[in-house]
């Protein structure tokens, strides 16, 4: 069984019966809500679900469709760049499923957003179709004001649906590995230190490939703190062991790291596999995962 | 519904026909097959599964009738002590039963053994009818070859079935809370240094609470190889760290460690959050327990 997380970005975050009416949309059969997250400021609202793919591909579709009848982009206002009442939609393998074939679902969510609500939409990340629509900047630049001058040139052209913009503006699809925001936090208030081993271990300046860092003070704490990209280019266990490597060589512990927001639980897996130095395939080997496996193959 | 979860061990780690002749046996209707692990050395099979209580009893019951038939204890040689050709069938909960409820399929499964197979039968652990059966080591002094000598006496007569010896030996049935078997692997040859570590960690000369532990020669290494009886007394990453600072001590090594069989995955989450100094509670953050919550819930 595959599961997938979508993490789509709705431009609503102070209308609560909007943003109760996309949370209700997505929740097609199958479709498992784990947050709603409103932002005032930015008025833009974050829903993050999970669940098999033909399942949350439905859902959301239906709150794109919602969105794009309750959102009208004319009036919207707030400090995060959008393009789009339903602004990015991002898919997500989780398990079961690889970056690939959710690339395939890209496709087929934007066909359809293309088709059936007749929005332009754009492939963005793993699904980008040309090289400078891979990153998000790059496509929303402009924002949708600029979007109603530009559509009709070629290098605005949508990858699907009509060159045209109306209210509820156009729509970036795509797929990327999971992102997990982590930080180390060091037993100095030094930030020095903890910018120094950012610089070094971001792969910007040459560090570890897919890893974000930038050195923090917090809670008199020094903090690196990373958004890692892709665990499976730099697996979690490697940024902390890497981290605490270059916190010793400047006579530093690590105090603690922390999660913020969820990890798909093969990361931690991985890394006590790592730690207690079994063999990588153990993490198959719980009675969860033999459970599950049993009953999907039924029996073995 | 009542899942219990078997983990029946069997005198046989060699020959594949036999041991795909015993995952065939066990797979009554009902009957989910988790895992089959065979260790040449130790020349032994565990194989686990889970089910609905009578679907798993009567597999339990066929498998053990298959090793009767197929193995012969007059001819079996390896590293680990065993009494019998199905040498262990532990009855462990797993969701909607108690341990007592166990003890009596615990009774249920070796009567049946006892008068249809015709074997003698001691019931151990939760299940034991007397003080001193209550720990394997205890039952399987002497093993298969002192059996041969001392059934006849009062303090070895069998729970169920005949107080006569054959070539498939006698069977130990029980019940248990969940057992992790362990061990963990020295980047050394001498064996005396796991058999001292494991004389140092295992609850009997005064180690780690809930742990047994042997040292062996596996492959040419020596290893501690241990069963973890209540990783909530002793979780896995303490005994890992206990091994390895007393191999340290030793001038040695850990070369790897794995898991016999399968482990509730919460025990290699936890490790995780130790290793890399998490908050314990954030093995609740993964998406996957947040989709079981939302499951539960369902839909938020």
């Amino acid at each position: 069984m595959a599961i997938i997380e979508s993490v789509p970005n709705f431009s609503e975050g102070r209308r609560p019966e909007v943003i109760a009416a996309l949370a209700e949309a997505i929740q097609a059969p199958g479709v498992l809500l784990l947050d709603v997250s409103s932002d005032p400021d930015h008025n833009r609202t974050v829903i993050t679900v999970a669940g098999e793919p033909d399942a949350v591909l439905e859902g959301l579709f239906r709150a794109v469709a919602t969105a794009a009848q309750r959102i009208n982009l004319f009036e919207h206002r707030g400090e995060h760049p959008r393009l789009g009442a339903a602004d990015v939609v991002p898919l997500v393998p989780i398990e079961g499923i690889t970056l690939e074939a959710c690339v395939e679902l890209a496709h087929r969510l934007g066909r359809r957003i293309g088709e059936e609500l007749g929005l332009p939409v754009y492939l963005y990340a793993a699904a980008a179709t040309r090289p400078e629509r891979r990153r998000l900047p790059d496509i929303r630049r402009g924002e949708f004001e600029g979007l109603l001058e530009t559509i009709h040139l070629p290098e605005r052209a949508p990858d699907y649906g009509p060159a045209r913009v109306g209210p509820a503006g156009a729509t970036v699809v795509g797929a990327r590995p999971f992102l997990i925001a982590y930080n180390i936090n060091l037993r100095s208030s030094d930030v020095e230190i903890a910018k120094r081993i950012a610089r070094q271990i971001r792969e910007s300046s040459g560090g570890l490939p897919a890893v974000q860092a930038k050195g923090f003070l917090v809670e008199g704490l020094a903090q690196v703190s990373m958004n890692l990209l892709d665990t499976d280019a730099t697996p979690l266990h490697v940024v902390y062991e890497r981290v605490a490597a270059l916190a010793a060589e400047e006579g530093v512990e690590v105090a603690s790291s922390e999660l913020v927001g969820l990890a798909p639980q093969r990361v931690l897996l991985q890394a006590a596999a790592h730690f207690l130095k079994l063999e990588p395939t153990t993490i198959e080997r719980t009675i969860e995962a033999a459970m599950r496996r049993a009953k999907g193959g039924q029996s073995i």
